[in-house]
């Protein structure tokens, strides 16, 4: 089963690549953007809206999964596609960036993290390994490794100390993780053999400690590699840099995974210096708060001048909320905490990502790509309302 | 468009009905269940939803509207059904329910119901003549009349008294919704000229009352017919009573509407005293506190017995929530909150209904409505869990 994942780049514009990344539960078509599912669920969709949007991976959290319902149960259950009733891949992270967010609830020593829980502040450890066990018995596609996040901003010291626990903790990740694939670990069923796992590279915005970083964690060797440590406060301009210095670190041939990133400019540049995958809570979270995402920026469809406006929200939309529902509608479920205003929020805002990735691929395979980036930012703007 | 509404009784048997309601709007084959979208929206789904499950009329609520977001607004817009994106029929309450159920914030005299918004406090009148105007904005396809529902238990005298406001009122209802529709209202312009209006008995639990309000009523003449006052806090045989000796006061060739009722049982049974219009919150309300009703009966799927159950929640259902989900995720949905228990349960609850309606038609049309009731009543308990 070692081999059943499995990465190609199929078509290259500049730094941009177009890739189709196999795993146990079918192909991801990349660069792909992912829909965050926290809790086994992406908030306020149902798995056919998923399947709808075209949604091809899904991301869950392993800190969420291990406190409620726990990872044995889920393993019981025969892992987490089985418990979730999703077919397709599904990558899961280590934790450690919800444990970082954590603050004073958390410690961090070589061992690992010892944290309390958010919901009933019982104390729990979490090392490399048992991130690696957790993840086995949820059975994940990807499987992340456990790392430590450094605060932005924060002293190159500092940077350095987290990087360099990231590297030593990138070796007991994959020491265990093969453990478990050759059936040397007692107690942990893993529920998905062909289970991948990726290194995670951090240094915060120092180049020499992200170069450091890449080829320490490049030296553990992993299926894939991600950018973690970023959009953590740091100013756009800056996580483009540390992408654009970070990327070309990583292997060729290996999918490169920024973390958490982000808004659609966002991903539209990290694409343009060679990142392949993403996910990010705001599309799913900002519907939930009224706003939606479009071309021309985001709009919040709470406003008033909304209230009598029969149009849809994005005219050349071609969601499920956009061919439905006017304006005017959605800014009364909204107003009124209807709970179909989440629901048509997040249909509209991940087909927007979704879709955007799809043109994405498309102007890389067609060589146009530098022409939909400009196109992109021409229209895009983070400030200007829709009208 | 005096036309536009029919309603033809298609088969019988025994005092059970098969009818079909024709509105501006479509057909709707009776008896058949109505979801409550309250606000414009049934809690937790969206439009496609309600079409998936076969949905043939909702509820909407004329007091929520009217306080937000107006009806004049949802007027302008060309009515509640381009205003919500609904293309089946929809029919209005009158907003007297909700009224009667603001307790103190509200007082009743010949003129109307002067109430404080349960939003902001503002004090508004609703009169029999603005109940009837705010549904021409609105534009459903029956409209209801604005009665007086008297609480329960309550004395003979207090019943009378509702009982006869509610006459007196009807009077005016139909008055103003027939000067409507010559045209003759300045101010006011309706929406769907095929509306009907149904008018509403009272009279609590004592037969006299009832009787005399079915004479009165009818005398008036309206396209259909409601039993109003029931399910707000009597027995359910008491309320079985009720409606055996109300329903054949009620023209035989016209639908008849039992408001706000109820369990799936007391469904079944009003059923076979002549019922063919029924809505209530139930199903959807219960969904969202976990409550998922099945043939066997009610359950709370967050019962910690359920947590490592992998059977669908009933074997038997083919709603997409049971042919996709076990009880163990639902249960960790509804433990954890998710927005998506919500969806997956009233998805559940309503094919439920809905499911029982077809199959109460079906049986009608064959004869065997008694041999279904009994089998419904076998299986069906309000307190036996399934196991």
């Amino acid at each position: 089963m070692a081999d059943a994942f499995g990465f190609e780049v199929t078509a290259r514009d500049a730094a941009a690549r177009r890739g189709r990344m196999r795993t146990p539960h079918g192909i991801v078509e990349t660069p792909a953007f992912m829909p965050v599912g926290t809790r086994a669920s992406v908030k306020a969709l149902t798995m056919r809206d998923l399947e709808g949007l075209g949604a091809t991976i899904v991301l869950a959290n392993t800190y969420h999964l291990f406190l409620r319902p726990g990872d044995e149960l889920i393993g019981r259950r025969g892992g987490l596609h089985r418990f979730m009733g999703w077919t397709r891949p599904i990558l899961t992270d280590s934790g450690g960036y919800q444990v970082y967010s954590l603050g004073d609830l958390r410690r961090v020593d070589e061992q690992g993290v010892r944290f309390r829980s958010h919901l009933d502040g019982s104390e729990h450890l979490l090392t490399p390994e048992r991130a690696v066990d957790i993840q086995a018995r949820l059975g994940s596609d990807v499987a992340m490794v456990l790392d430590e996040c450094a605060a932005w901003p924060c002293s190159e010291a500092e940077a350095r100390a987290a990087m360099e626990r990231t590297a030593r903790w990138a070796r007991r990740n994959r020491d265990r993780f093969l453990a478990l694939r050759a059936g040397a670990v007692d107690g942990v069923t893993p529920t998905n053999p062909g289970q991948a796992q990726f290194g995670i590279v951090q240094g915060s915005t120092f180049p020499d400690l992200r170069e450091e970083s890449a080829r320490l964690t490049v030296g553990v060797g992993f299926e894939g590699y991600a950018i973690g440590g970023l959009s953590v406060g740091e100013p756009a301009d800056l996580m483009y840099k540390v992408i654009g210095e970070t990327a070309p670190c990583l292997p060729e041939e290996q999918p490169r995974y920024l973390m958490g990133v982000g808004m659609p400019d966002d991903l539209v540049e990290a694409v343009a210096r060679g990142i392949d995958l993403f996910d990010c809570v705001l599309p799913t979270r900002n519907a939930r708060n009224g706003q939606l995402l479009t071309r021309e920026g985001p709009v919040n469809i709470r406003n008033a001048r909304f209230a009598e406006d029969d149009r849809p929200p994005d005219e050349r939309c071609g969601c499920y909320t956009c061919r439905t529902h006017s304006r005017a509608y959605l800014r009364h479920l909204a107003t009124v905490n209807e709970m179909a205003s989440a629901t048509l929020n997040t249909l509209h805002n991940l087909h927007f990502y979704l879709d955007t990735m799809r043109e994405i691929r498309e102007a890389i395979e067609f060589g146009s790509f530098g022409k939909f980036r400009q196109a992109f930012h021409r229209t895009f703007s983070r400030r200007t309302p829709i009208t």
